[in-house]
């Protein structure tokens, strides 16, 4: 492929993004299921105009890393924190109820390999932190209670997510697995995430002097994607997802951060309010393309769509992700809908899922009709929770909104 | 390499480009020198940390149609009308002394091959409008009538550069050339020019009136972005360079462009804001990677420093790839340091000499000691020419202010 290829492909992608993404919210579906089902509908899937190369791969990893710096941007650090007790129980509860049911049925109903079930309980441990927040936005409740519970614990279990990944890889290979390495790996990435916001927020201060004193333009869009892109570098390095990086990026750099011990840096309202508003028209540029990339990934022509064993396995398997999802979220203390709530949230797979289903497939774990079965729930758990959050916020919405009208307000 | 592999690199050029534009900014050079300079440093000629790769090539292709873009929506169409005369007059002395004097000296004083001095002189007729463009508005001169005859004429090189380099290529492959086919090329582009700022301005209605009715946020970022690719793929579907078509799209949506026939469109200056506002975060993210990606594809480690040839070769085509250049300017009726300046401006080859210079070696017309000095013609004129247009508006600038002091005042 040659230069203008390429471009037209990323012209392709954005059109499509933005023409689905307006056709969903008239039919009253958030705009993220109309990216997605561009990405089905121009990638392989279906017309096969745009393929899934690594060009679009890195600006697809470049949008997620940049939304999660938006989302940690918007976040409201000591709310987070205040949810933190209960995001844990959620992550916790939503990784390995999927982990073990998952493995279970697959062992002991459809009598796979134990290495296979591994695999697929793996799978369905995953949730997408992009589609995710993504989808609260869309309803616009990533700043209520329930969005930064389900924030919490999709932070979280992107977390579990990777080192569990490592784990399975691991043992697909060697055969046992080194637990002391799992050790240090959930060390480092505890550490990261100590060290990581501070030592933005220092960095986010270099910016802000220069600012004042720099007259070339530009200094704002170079800096600060430079530095979230060091944070996700970061992440990477100390084994934690890349996108984490961004996320960290933003919570340092959004309005109500406070670096620890009192260290008197101001949070300067006008600085934070040039980086937003500069920053946005970039985002907002980036990210449409990551979520198509999702629905470019799903190659929905190699699933076999005659096989019964396909439909009871995929079937079974959509049932058991989207049911296990929920056990975290009921375990908590909050009113009954805002747990409901929180377990949709938590039920998309989308890329995270295909991660773990692409490496099981690279790895000789999966034959074609599991993988395409994986894949089936990944497309189901993915296209149908953010319309299902919609639809109860409009049915259910007033429940929560009316029992905690000042953490409900948006902050943003 | 991975993805991230792909991330630290885009992080090492961000970061380079500002930090040397930064330190060329402190030596009262302008900072696309630091941006060019940042290239070789930390490309193969010195350390050798980022490559000029397939994504980086592409991201950097974005960033000068981007930057046309941004030009084109800055530049007053009735002034660059007024100046076309004088830029036609410019382009072609521009284009034809460096190619006429270029292959003389080649073929009659260095005893090279026809075909090799052909190319030599089809290099030698180049004109980097990236560079050129940036470097006026560096000094702030962009917009001034200088500035407007520079940019009418480095897009006439650009077309003409294009079609030369068609003929060549034919040429050099299959030994004759068909004339017919130069002349529809010639046709299309002409068309292209004459209905592309049309076409887009009539799409930017229908942007106009979305942007009025439409909730979901991002949506000139992405549609504008993607109407820029848009008409990008155009030009080179019409045979003209990409970037041109970024320029026939900035032009068509800048506040001062009015349909022919009075088609009662009106311009929507609070539209037009819009646009500036939000797409200048994405231009000034993307442009310096394309300068960097000049530095980069510069590789001064091939260079063989110790021969006397490639001295006496390289600094005699240098000395006429300067002096070739004011032919046009200078022939213009203008006031003489206003004639200097342009032919300045015209100097640099930039990517647009790599290109040729690139064709060449690849279709086995340049050996390693040509093409070499090649790419010393052409980091000469690309780093000292915007060095010397600061520096002469420095000490003669006022001659030039003083004489048209209202044309000489930037609209942006």
């Amino acid at each position: 492929m040659e230069v203008h290829d390429y471009l037209i492909q990323l012209l392709a992608i954005l059109v499509a993004a933005r023409l689905f993404g307006e056709i969903a919210t008239v039919f009253g579906a958030p705009s993220v299921i109309g990216e997605l089902l561009a990405g089905i509908i121009i990638g392989p899937s279906l017309l096969g105009w745009v393929d899934s190369n690594e060009f679009i791969i890195i600006l697809a990893e470049i949008g997620v890393i940049l939304l999660l710096f938006e989302v940690g941007l918007e976040t409201d650090f000591n709310k987070l924190m205040d949810a933190g007790g209960k995001a844990i129980v959620v992550a916790l509860g939503g990784f390995f109820a999927p982990l073990i049911i998952g493995f279970c049925a697959a062992h002991y109903l459809f009598e796979l390999d134990y290495l296979v079930s591994l695999f697929i309980g793996g799978t369905l441990t995953a949730t997408s932190i992009g589609i995710t927040v993504r989808t609260l936005s869309d309803v616009g409740k990533q700043n209520s209670r329930e969005g930064q519970i389900t924030l919490g614990a999709a932070v979280l279990d992107d977390v579990l997510g990777v080192i569990l990944l490592a784990l399975l890889f691991e043992f697909s290979v060697k055969g046992e697995v080194n637990w002391v390495n799992t050790g240090k790996v959930l060390l480092y990435v505890g550490i990261f995430f100590m060290l990581a916001p501070i030592l933005a927020k220092l960095m986010s201060q270099v910016i802000k002097r220069l600012d004042q004193r720099i007259e070339n333009p530009g200094l704002i869009p170079t800096t600060i994607v430079a530095l979230v892109l060091f944070f996700a570098w970061l992440a990477y390095w100390f084994g934690a997802p890349e996108l984490l990086g961004g996320f960290a990026a933003g919570i340092a750099l959004s309005r109500r951060f406070f670096l620890p011990f009192g260290l008197a840096i101001q949070t300067d309202h006008e600085f934070s309010e040039r980086i937003e508003q500069q920053m946005k028209p970039i985002v907002q540029l980036f990210t449409p393309i990551f979520f198509v990339a999702v629905g470019l990934s799903l190659d929905l022509s190699a699933v076999d769509w005659g096989s019964l064993f396909f439909w009871g396995f995929s079937l079974t398997l959509v049932a058991l992700a989207i049911c296990t999802k929920f056990t975290g979220a009921l375990l908590i203390d909050e009113p009954l809908p805002r747990r409901i709530v929180i377990g949709m949230a938590m039920v998309p797979r989308g890329e995270v899922g295909l991660i773990f289903a692409g490496l099981g497939k690279a790895a000789g774990v999966f034959d074609d009709g599991t993988y395409t079965a994986l894949v089936m729930v990944i497309v189901y758990t993915t296209l149908l929770s953010p319309f299902w959050i919609k639809l109860y916020y409009r049915m259910f919405g007033k429940h929560l909104t009316e029992k905690e009208p000042v953490k409900q307000k948006s902050v943003v």
